[in-house]
């Protein structure tokens, strides 16, 4: 395993696809190979399941349902794209990964921790991003962002996906969540605050990720 | 939990549909409420979960995946259909339910038998079938029956499903995983011969089936 594998979270409207973007951008200027890719989805199959896991239809879905569709769509992206190009020497950068599932599922739904932890570590067979940048907004940054969205394409409440319909008290519980991750792997986790200027908080990752990359060629 | 939950198992082409539509229909003029249905599919979400794991494009479909959503479709049809219908006191009648993953894909594919049994586990939250029958049949005795059935509707071997196009061995190991199924819960599990008439199998069923449900009249 050769690449580094870098994993961006946080809740959507905190800027993770900017941000990855920029980064890519910016690691591409000076010569690396980067593979951007996001879940859920990544691949034809995992992206079949995504439209099933985010269909606002499916409001009878149950948590058992929904936490091994998302590990059943990461199976697919870890085997098929992600371990490949790690393999192959490249910068993976990957919007969300098991840090969402134990955020959302099991800080946010309620479901045991250990649960989506073993469940998701049997899909990726044990892969661990080398550096998580968590972007962090209070959650009514985020759902006021959200909103701005919608209201820019003309859609409403009603049309956000069924994730974005639940409502503040769930928010606040994944956000925590994504805190205790945060605490629970120092090594791993920086949490970035996502609540400045895109320019401030692109600077920040940058300065970080230079770093790691100095740190993973001098090994 | 008043109702009683029968699941049939075994290969494809040993007749496993044709029993349980007898059986279903047999229950039915004695005056039970009987839910027939089966695995993977039974409900919306979990027909399009079946959908993907069946489609013969997905080739590139990793174990870890085919495990996930498995137990995904599973999730879903235990807690939308089966455990309402047995708590309403139904009688279910299931076309394949969790030995079928333990056989297929722990013993057929080779995935520890234990994770498989646990992700299953977690996704039924503990359901177990009340009687299970396994219609046993030779390899080249349900493999001539679904070639068979490919050309009398004018199909021929690449359109077999995906699951159904792996090779003899792999179907072998999956018979000696249901025998093995059979000998860890001999309370359970009952093996029907099933290399003879549809009558000859349906009466033994019938036979062993009222004995059921008079054990579970008296208690």
């Amino acid at each position: 395993m050769n690449g580094i594998f870098i994993t961006f979270e946080g809740p959507d409207g905190a800027g993770k696809t900017t941000q990855l973007r920029m980064l890519a951008d910016d690691l591409k200027k000076l010569g690396h190979d980067v593979l951007v890719t996001r879940e859920p989805g990544g691949t034809a199959i995992s992206d079949l399941i995504r439209s099933i896991i985010l269909d606002p239809a499916h409001k009878e879905m149950v948590d058992q349902a929904e936490v091994l569709l998302y590990a059943a769509s990461r199976a697919q992206h870890v085997h098929q794209l992600i371990l490949p190009a790690l393999k192959a020497g490249r910068i993976v950068l990957c919007d969300r990964f098991i840090d969402a599932s134990v955020a959302y599922q099991a800080y946010g739904l309620g479901i045991e921790v250990d649960i989506v932890k073993e469940i998701s570590r049997y899909a990726s067979s044990g892969l661990e991003a080398t550096r998580t940048y968590i972007l962090d907004v209070p959650v009514e940054v985020s759902m006021a962002r959200l909103q701005g969205r919608a209201s820019a394409s003309g859609t409403n409440a009603q049309q956000l996906d069924r994730i974005e319909q639940k409502h503040v008290d769930y928010h606040s519980r994944v956000r925590a969540g994504f805190h205790q991750i945060a605490a629970d792997h120092p090594e791993r986790v920086r949490v970035v605050n996502a609540n400045r200027s895109e320019m401030e908080i692109a600077t920040e990752i940058w300065e970080d990720c230079n770093r790691l990359l100095e740190e993973h060629i001098s090994v």
